[in-house]
Formats: structure tokens, sequence, C-alpha cells
């Protein structure tokens, strides 16, 4: 029955929502009002599951939350997938689960007018991006793995953000493992068995002791690997790891992981990254075929992009959360520069301070949507853990340290209990107790599909693309003919050109970053390869020979 | 202590194993006694953990099993993963688990030479493809999915026969409901919640019925979805479906799944598939964007190249399981076609006959080393099930049929004793239990990488490839520079070229389909473009300004 009435609920918000794009987005003032939020992380998925309960059986607000995933990733908790001791998918909860009575959107946020109060959003039909107008508008953009100036950084070296990182990391580990039993190359086997992971926050020693354990507990099922032994390295700019923490606790962690196998290096920086190895300052190369990196998150590009007021690159928030000179636009977790009332300076970028400020945040847009006066953000946080191994953790809360199995222990226990959802719960609960029964799951699954260029199919008389779409792809030919046709306002369709096999269409577009500027039709069955904008350019750029054809094609234009 | 022990022996024979790859592989005989299977399906699988047991202490003969996935998969389940109610992962089984006392190799086997009896396989690095000599042979290929001569079958249809098919399909469907949920065009969300599957046997069957209850179940999550209904539509070529039961029980299914809305189309062939829609043939255009095809099943593409004797592309045996005219090869499972003792003509190709076949060719092949004489394989098979909704089943056992909860339960049960691994087991029912307690999970992951050509970084003085390897790759140098060398036997290597940013290496030996004719080293630190062979081929042969540049690199090695 609760399920039925949330239906006829949630059927008849999504006529009123109907009825809302229908109408310009863009008037002011919606009704009900609007509150849009901006990311499915910590800070977003708790501001919004707040409002939906703080706003239950009340008409007069409706909350719609943005997010490029349709689920909560719970992140502390990736390490312990790469380590195979966590399914993937059990530390995941779909939002349209964890957050009732709100709309979801299944997008990624392109554009904010912040004056007209509209933002632009795409979803996998990137074809016509959506409008939709807010009253209330709160960021909660996250950091992302930005590209680094070291060479060969961004196309060798793994790194450990989403659900798709872990997915590959692990899997990546246990091809590894694989081929290191085919090889008859010793220098091969070595190089296969040498992991290095760049960064000694808590993010790097986490990984390296997860991946570090894994392999210490399936080497069994290895032989070559047994026999070979495998090297697992942290390279580390700075002093000391664990900088957020003690000096003595780091000290502990360090000496922990190097009685468990795992090298320390201190005051290394990487200079190169290969295929086959890491180059450090100085010249010293390191021969492996796994790097992963921890290091260089950035802020989201649109912040930048939105031109708002910013502090390294994180939004400049009041007390209140509320973005600097703006009356409907907050900000919070990563992504906010929040001053940190209690110990001075801008609040840490950690779950902890996220979902917090996701709490204080959902009443504070209440409040001014109710005409009361919002409430600063106190918090001081309740201290720091990390895993170092396995039954090894470090734990710093307030003036108390722990470390060893208790740390350890207190560890699982507290993110046991901050996982949302109940069914999170119950798997990752079985995966401990199956972790302890069985020996760990060495599925290495590749579930990409394997063909890189795509290829597609078009029937007689299909639209490939209409004029004003913002697709972004290049077309090449391969069999059938297609006509391009200029669209004019009142005036007949003309037809500018035919293409035949072994021609391209599709560059205008790309090249101008455009929408389309003409629509395209196919004559006949028409078979053609797909180049993303992202290889169109990078062949465009690199390949002169590809360059002269595309800038003749484009002749045709003119 | 069992593990540790265990360990201490899988070392041991590692050693032997390295041994024998440095002596030729071209011995005739090696000792142990060899025994190769290929391939990791119910038949290799079942083959591969008897002869461990069997050989359990006997050190007379050694098994080796190479499979191009480390894990088995219980396909049977696969429509339940599709449908969300079984996780991915918890149908598969790592093969260094399920068969003790044998050798893994992960690879996929290229050729084999079966008078030298010598084996070829490659792993991830294609590079340098491995040698494996036998001296019985167990060939358990399978089928894999042709490529179809239905313009667009191939490009825009999925398919259901790996885990990566299951989770593709499973986050098409998932993607399909979000952006419907976004959509303001209703056209276009009609299209985006009509699925099509293509084929009327037990997979297209119950692919259609999951879609069908996964949407059903979760739409009260998806306002607009459960507004605008959705529709599931079988298309099948014959003139009824389930071909493969009695009339009787294929009209009860057909009827069921009516009256659950699933709509079927006898009589009807798809004459075109497209991004948007699929063509019947007479015309009838289908506007759709899901088309899962369950036919097209062919005979792996090795049996061919071998030249083995074949019916219609399965390898023909005796009742032994022996291929005929050979003394040491073997072959079961559906890569074969084996004499049905019972009924006459040949085995269907079934899990269930897949599996006795194992059993019966590891026994036949210890008789054959131990000079016994081989048995004939008998089995009459135990009856067909198939799943055809939520609680509803049907089965044909003997002469007794069974249709509805009673089938549906019947079902369940005997999967569950099949599943193979107490691990998969505990987790199969922890999913169905919990599949009754919560609504269905509903996260749609992609965890493939985005960027689609691969690009890589080489520091100075790195070798690319080495004349001899057999590398699909071609290269597009976007900085530095790198010299092209041959090597000639006892003479000095000789510098055929340089080669800097703009320019391009690798096409030799791709369109020769040779091993690399020459070595690349890198003078400076480079960066390049990758294309695999697939995608360089698509190019050079439907582009003309590309095959015309590629053309005129080539002279320079005349």
């Amino acid at each position: 029955m609760g399920v039925l009435a949330r239906n006829v609920a949630a059927e008849s918000v999504g006529a009123i929502d109907q009825q809302d794009s229908m109408v310009t987005p863009f008037c002011r003032k919606t009704t009900p009002i609007r509150i849009v939020i901006v990311g499915g992380g910590f800070a977003g998925i708790e501001a919004a599951s707040r409002l939906g309960r703080l706003l239950r059986g009340d008409d007069s607000a409706q909350v719609i939350l943005i997010s490029s995933e349709n689920y909560f990733l719970f992140q502390p908790l990736l390490p312990e997938v790469v380590a195979c001791s966590i399914e993937p998918s059990h530390i995941l909860n779909p939002i349209r689960h964890l957050c009732r009575n709100i709309h979801y959107r299944w997008g990624t946020v392109e554009d904010i007018d912040l004056k007209a109060q509209v933002l632009t959003f795409a979803s996998a039909d990137k074809a016509k991006p959506q409008l939709l107008s807010y009253d209330q508008l709160v960021l909660c953009l996250g950091q992302v793995v930005g590209s680094s100036a070291i060479p060969g950084m961004n196309e060798h070296a793994l790194s450990l953000k989403t659900l798709g990182d872990a997915f590959q990391l692990r899997n990546h580990i246990l091809s590894r493992l694989e081929e290191a039993e085919i090889t008859d190359d010793e220098a091969a086997r070595r190089r296969l068995l040498t992991f290095v992971t760049i960064g000694g926050g808590f993010s790097g020693v986490e990984t390296a002791a997860a991946i570090h354990d894994l392999i210490k507990d399936v080497s069994g099922f290895y032989p070559m690997v047994q026999a070979t032994g495998y090297r697992s390295i942290i390279i580390q700019g700075g002093d000391r790891i664990l900088g957020e923490l003690d000096q003595d606790l780091a000290w502990f962690a360090q000496r922990k992981l190097e009685a468990r196998g795992v090298e320390v290096r201190l005051k290394t920086r990487v200079s190169e990254v290969t295929r086959d190895s890491v180059v450090l300052e100085g010249g010293e190369s390191v021969s492996t075929g796994s790097v992963i990196s921890t290091v260089g998150n950035v802020p989201h590009p649109l912040v930048k992009k939105l031109g708002l007021p910013e502090q390294r690159g994180r939004i400049l928030v009041d007390e209140c959360l509320r973005v600097m000179g703006f009356r409907n636009v907050w900000a919070l977790g990563d992504a906010a520069a929040v001053p940190d009332r209690q110990k001075g300076g801008m609040c840490p970028p950690t779950a902890q301070f996220a979902v917090r400020q996701g709490k204080q945040c959902a009443h504070n847009v209440l409040a001014v949507i109710r005409n009361r006066v919002p409430a600063p953000f106190r918090y001081k946080g309740r201290g720091q853990m990390a895993v170092i191994g396995k039954h090894c953790g470090i734990a710093q809360i307030g003036r108390w340290k722990l470390s060893g199995l208790g740390a350890w222990f207190l560890w699982r226990a507290v993110y046991f209990m901050k996982l949302p959802g109940l069914r999170s719960r119950v798997r990752v609960a079985m995966d401990w107790l199956l972790d302890l029964l069985f020996p760990r799951d060495i599925t290495k699954v590749e579930v990409h599909r394997t063909d890189v260029l795509q290829r597609a199919h078009f029937t007689k008389g299909e639209m490939i693309f209409r004029q004003g779409d913002v697709l972004d792809c290049f077309y090449l030919i391969e069999s059938g003919e297609v006509e391009i046709i200029k669209e004019g306002k009142g005036s007949e369709p003309e037809r500018l050109r035919l293409c035949a096999a072994g021609e391209t269409f599709g560059e205008v577009g790309i090249l101008a970053n455009t929408p389309r500027t003409a629509t395209v039709r196919s004559l006949t069955a028409v078979d053609v390869l797909k180049f993303s904008r992202q290889n169109f350019l990078s062949m465009f750029r690199g390949y002169k020979a590809f360059r002269s054809q595309v800038q003749e094609t484009m002749h045709h234009y003119k």
C-alpha cells in the first residue's frame, strides 16, 4: 500500500513536472518553489534526503537532484573493493531508493545561468541538453581527477575515485597475476609483480595496503607469483606519510607497512610514467606494470566556468554555506571553501564534514524559503581513521589515539554504521563474513565492449542528426549515401551536398564547437564509422594527412 | 594447514612447468603426460575438475586448462542478472577455486598444430604468444555470437552470452528508464520504453520475460515510465515459440507472456536494425531504442581453422567423444557433434549434456592414458525448464509437464543445486532473499573507460616494440622522435628511418598480417596515439585519404 500511495503521488508530481517543462523555463518563480541540488556525493545525498524528509506532505517546494550516476557511491570502502573483499555493487545505493520524496534527474550539468536561474544539463542523449529553472541552487560538485603535468601519468597511471576506477584497478591487478603466471621471462615477471602507488595520504596508504593484502591472500592460487614474490611501493613527495595525522601515528603506520613488506619512499618525486616503468626525479627508473596515482584531485571545472568567488578553486561561501554574493546559491562538500569556526581556516574536504554540511544546508535552504534566518555551520570533526593492512588500523579521535587491531575494528564498525541503506549493510556484512570463510574472489571481469571505433547503421530516410543538435561525433561513410541539408527559418530546406562511401561529415560542428549547422539524412541504407569528438580532435591535431583532408571537405560548406 | 600444503605442492609443480617451457615444446611425449583442456564453459570445467580429482596424488599426468576468462560463468542465471535480481559477480566462480590440482592458463588459443601436438595461445600481452605441447587435447570451445547478415544487427543489437553482455544489457535498460524520465518528447519516450527481443527460443523468452519483470518492478521509482507504460516484444521467425518444448507447453508459455503484457509476434523476420528502430520484412518499422538478439550462435572459428571433421560447424566425434580420425584429441560441449545413442541424431547443445560429457571425457582420457578402453557417452537428458516471468515457469521432464509457480520453484531449486561453489550458492540465496525484502537494485554502473583512442607515453630509449612481436597496433606520434631499426641475424642493426611528430609507424605488420618487421625505439620522450588493428583496417578500407597516406609511408620500407 505504501508503495502504491507513493507511486500515485509521484505520478501526479511527474505530471506537474511535465507541465513545467512546457512553459518557458525562464520564469523566475516557479510554483512550487524548486530547489535544485547538483551532485550525488556525500553532501548532495545528505542534503537531498533531508530536504525530502523535511518536506514530506508539503507541496510548496519541490526538490530535484541532478547527478551523472544514478547511485550514491560509498567511497571510503573503495580500497576494500580493490582488495576483492567487498563486491563492487555492494557499496552502491540507488539514489531513487535513498532519497524519497524528491525527483532525480540523470545528467551532467554543463552550464548554469546564475542571473536567469536556469541550468543546462545533458543526459545520455547529448544531442538535446535540457534546461531547468531553479529558485534555490545547491552545488555539491566534489572534486575530480585532474590531468597531470607529469608526462605519461594521464595515459598510464590508474586512479581510484569512482567505482569504475575500482573495477579497473582490481581487474588490472588480477590480470597482472595471471600474466605473471604465464610468462617465462623472469624480468617481465618481476615487472608485472611490482605495484607502485603515488601519494602517501589516506587514499594512497589505504590503496597500497589493500593491494598488498590482496596479493598476499591470493598468492596461494598463483604458484609463480608465490615463487617470485612481489613488491608494493608507496612514493611520497613529502618527508612523511599521512600528513593529516599526528607524527607518531604516521610513524606507527609507516613501521607497520614496512613490516608487512610495503616499501615507503619519502621525499621522492615522479618525473615520468610509461607502460613499463616509473622514472623518478634524479633519473632512477622503477620497472613496473602498475602505477596507481592518488594525487591530483582538482576542483570541479564548473567552478571556474561559472566565475563564482573561489579560494584555490573551492567556492567561497559564508558561514551559513551560502555562496558569497548570492541570495539563493549554496555550496558545500569538497568543492566549497567553508570557514571552520572551531579551528579557523577552512573545513577539510572529508566525508564527515560533507554530511554535516548537507544537513545544515537542508535546514538553511528551508529557512530562507520560509523567511527565517539561516544558521551558521558548526562542526569540529570526530577524528580520523585509516586501515593500513589486514586487521591493522590507526585512529585519532581528539587527543585519543589508537592503533592495531582495535583501530581496525573501530574503522569497520564506524563505516558499517555510516553505510546508507539496510541492503548495503546486509551485503557488506555478508562480504566481510564470507571473506573469513572463503578465499577471496579472484574473478577478473572485463565488461567493456571491445570494439573501439563505433559503427552505426541507418535505414533509408532516417535522420542521422538534425541542425541544432550538439551531438559530438564525426562520421565516415562505409557504404550508402546521405544528403546534407540546411534548414532556414520559413524557407524551404536547401540541400548543401551529397556524401557517399569514403566521404565524411560532421566535422564542422566539432571544429567550431557549436551545435550542428546542418541536418543529415540517409538517402539509402547507410553504414558509418563514428569517431568521438576527442578522437577526432586528437587526429586532427596530430595527423597532417587527416587534417588536410578534413580542411578540404570543409570547403564544401563555404 | 590444507592451504599451506597445497601451496607447496603447487609451487613445485610450477617449477616443473617452468622447466618444461625451457625445453623445446616440440617433444612428443612430455613427462608427466600433459592433458590440455581448451575452454572454461560447462564441459571444460567439469572435465578439468574431475580430472583434477581423479589424478589427486598421481604425478604421472598434469592437467592444464586454458580459458580466456579466469572464471566460470553460470550462464543459465544470466537473465536474472539482467533483471537485477542477482548481482553480476555472484554467478561467477574463479577457475582457480573450482578446479583444484590442475594448472590454469589465462589466454585465447589462436592455433593448434595437431601433427606436432603444440598449441599457440595469446594472453593479454599479445606480443608474444606462448607455445604449449600436449599429449591429450580436450576441446570445449563452445559457441560464439556470429556476425549477422542483417544490416545494423551487429552494430545496434545487444546480445546475452557473456557476463559483459548481461552488464551492458542491464545498464542499457536502466539508462533507457532514466532517459525516459527526462525527455519531454512523447514519441522519444515511447521509443525509449519499447524493448524488442529477437528470437523466441529459451534464451529469447527468458530474456524478454526478465526485462519485462524488471521494468514492472522498478517503474514505481520512475513516475514518467509508469505514466507512459512500456512495451516488450518478442520477434520469432517460426510459427511458435520454444520450439524445443512440446506444443502445449509452448502455447501455455505464450498465453502467460501475453497475459503479462509481452507481445509475441510469430512468423516475423527482421530485415534491418538501426539506432532508433527495427525494420521488419514487409516494411513495417517498430520504433525502439533497445534491440536484444538471442539468435545467431555459431561454432567457434577455430573448428574451421583446424580443418577438423565437422557437421554444420560442430566437431564430429565418435561415441567415446574422440574426434574422428584422431587418437588423442577429444571434443565435447556445444562445439561437438556427439552422437545421441538414446534418441538418435546428435546431442542437443545444452549445459546438461555438456556436464555429462565433461565427466565422461575425463574418464575416457584417463582410460586411454592407462591403456584401457574408453566408454561410450550415454545420457538421455533430464528434461527442460524455462522461466517466463516472476513466479511462473514451465518444465518438461520426460512425459511429465509442469507450469506456473511449481515449475518456477523447481527451476530455482534445480539451478541453485547446480550452482558450483558454496560461495556462489550463499550469494545467490542472499540475492533471492533480499529480492523479497528490498526493491530491486537499479544502480546503473558504467565501468568502461571513456577514452577510446588510447594514448601512450615512452621515456627516452624505450623499446616501443621489437621485430618479431605480433602487437596489433598502429601508432601516430604526437610529440617526440623514434627510430625504426632492422635487426639482422649476426649483422649490426640497421636504422631504416626516423619518425617525428605527425608521422606514423606500425602499419606494415598490420597490413601484411605478420609479426613486426622492425624494431621501434624512442630517441626522446615520446607521446603516441594508438589505433587497434580493427580500427586501423576500418579506416584503411573506408577512408581514401587515410589509405593513400599510409601507402605513401609504406614506400619508405621498399
